[in-house]
């Protein structure tokens, strides 16, 4: 086993440029057959390209809001920065109304809005500072919590992963796909399946083409087939990412993800959620206070622009659902890991 | 509750029609936007839909390599059944290699087989008979499975189905979904949400579509949110189909039915298996000696001809996996209930 982790092999794409004037967004609703990026001049751009999923991943919305901040410190005047927290609100509003369930998102904003009131003249400045160390520190997150996550798992395993998150939902490197990039590049994981994540397909057009940018070896399966995987005795760990986490551990990821913790808690399959801290919500309880995003039913009615369904169908689309923290074997951040997740284990390390 | 049937009113749909001459079916690739019957005029055009999936469902696919043999016989000469059973068995074969897993293929083609021995110069006469008596009986079968199954569920209940299972899928009225018919057309059941069904998007294209031709309401959901669904307890049972009943109740079925089960026991829930006695395989004791078809990668590689992955990929396919009969509550057939299946009480009624 080799633990040294070689970074520029394994880790390629940056969904997220900032150029000094504009934000860059690697276009993830192109992906794979497009690699076009998508240019935000201002905040109100940002939000849309949020919104339509143009930039998407809990870290990586939450990043993008805070370049969105900067930008929108270019629409305003004020002198310092108590003034500028106030002319800026609305387009903080705007920007934090652009996803509901990602913590991240407000998170970012919340981070933003701290650093104004004790700025002068140069708060403008400052906010690009700001949104830089959020990307800086994401970006150092992921690798650490690659480290972490990869040394729960035994060599020669097998892992399935749902949704994207990689390098193309953080800063780079990615939470789950960062543990299983270091997993990889340490040996320990062999085998990596990839869930197609419908209706929106992030596993399908963007982890498999993310991990074949790279040169890691992964098989797509449809989400329907990952009970059938698991009995097959292919895999040993379930790693996801996550879009908020509670106070007991309860978390909110892709739709499909609760439906992965049954399956493996019941095969005797290890469980792991890899997330930064910044995911982790010590003020919502737990699931039952978390809003679950529904989109439109229209994502369900065929793919790429294609219908598949009859006219007249009604669908329901709910985008997150709840893992009970009790499913869960180890919820892996930056600032350690939290084995069988429950409010008291919780508190010990965030709280 | 209304316990007579309008059958007229929830079962418009015709699947397979032999017109005398020769089987026309309706394509199933094609629906739900274009409503065209392939008419195949031998038994290897019958052999060809039955791979190619223009017919789908295990019931139908039996009905369809009966009416194969009616073809096949139009192409040997042949002056009694003895002589008809050896020059038919290549087209036989050939029909029933067809499709690996669903055992009503064989089913139907032994009993056709068996209906030849004994039979003089009108050999192809009572083959065309006895094709006629297979549909026949699948549609009664059916008509009675869903009055057994609508009694096992409560008033103003929700359901849940996967794949298509319906009047597409069998001669009429179809299996789990004549179940759903029964109990939508008895008031018992008052929500029915459909998965999508990846890759071949059954659910999608078929069910939602047959259940808007007959007026009953249903709502399409993606595959990965039916253990949330489940958690909202909007349902209070999972009706299925079956490809293949083992003699201790392990049941093999579209992929994806597996990890429905896992789910229904977790929430408390109830998992119905609907199918007729032409299923069920003693001779097969259980799900471990079940082969299980995997279909070409590329079905995972979009919907409808639009490719949504990279090239280069690899995808596994599976497109059947097998649910013990420990977590299904009942086994409806037209011969009976089993609950809570076990090879003593399979064996009670089909042994």
């Amino acid at each position: 086993m080799n633990d040294a982790f070689d970074y520029a092999r394994y880790d390629r794409i940056r969904p997220i440029l900032w150029t000094g004037d504009a934000l860059e967004l690697l276009d993830q609703r192109k992906l794979p057959f497009i690699v076009e990026h998508l240019t935000c001049g201002t905040s109100d751009e940002v939000a849309a390209a949020i919104h339509s999923l143009a930039v998407r991943g809990a870290p990586a919305i939450g990043i993008a809001a805070a370049w969105g901040t900067v930008l929108a410190a270019r629409e305003v005047e004020a002198e310092d920065g108590a003034q500028a927290a106030l002319k800026l609100e609305p387009a903080l509003q705007r920007l934090n109304a652009a996803r509901p369930t990602a913590v991240n998102l407000a998170w970012a904003l919340a981070r933003m809005r701290r650093a104004l009131p004790a700025a002068g003249a140069d708060w403008r400045e400052l906010l690009a500072r700001e949104a830089q160390a959020i990307a800086d520190e994401d970006l150092a997150a992921n690798r650490h919590m690659g480290e972490l996550g990869a040394a729960l798992i035994g060599e020669g395993s097998g892992v399935l992963t749902h949704c994207n998150t990689g390098s193309l939902a953080t800063a780079g490197f990615g939470t789950a796909l960062g543990v299983i990039r270091a997993g990889v590049a340490q040996g320990r994981i062999l085998k990596v399946f990839a869930d197609e994540t419908r209706p929106w397909q992030q596993g399908a057009r963007l982890t498999v083409w993310e991990l074949q940018q790279d040169g890691i070896d992964a098989t797509l399966i449809a989400d329907a087939a990952a009970s059938h995987l698991m009995k097959t005795g292919a895999v040993q760990w379930v790693i996801v990412g996550a879009d908020r986490i509670c106070a007991n551990g309860d978390t909110a990821n892709k739709i499909g993800t609760y439906q992965l913790a049954i399956a493996a808690r019941h095969h005797g399959l290890k469980f792991m959620v890899v997330a930064p801290s910044s995911t982790v919500d010590m003020d919502t309880a737990d699931g039952e206070a978390i809003e679950i995003e529904e989109r439109d039913p229209g994502e369900l009615y065929g793919i790429g622009g294609v219908r598949t369904v009859a006219e007249g169908i009604k669908a329901w689309n709910p985008v997150f659902d709840v893992t009970p923290g009790s499913l869960i074997d180890a919820i892996v951040t930056e600032k350690g890991v939290v084995e069988r997740p429950d409010a008291e284990r919780m508190r010990s390390l965030f709280g």
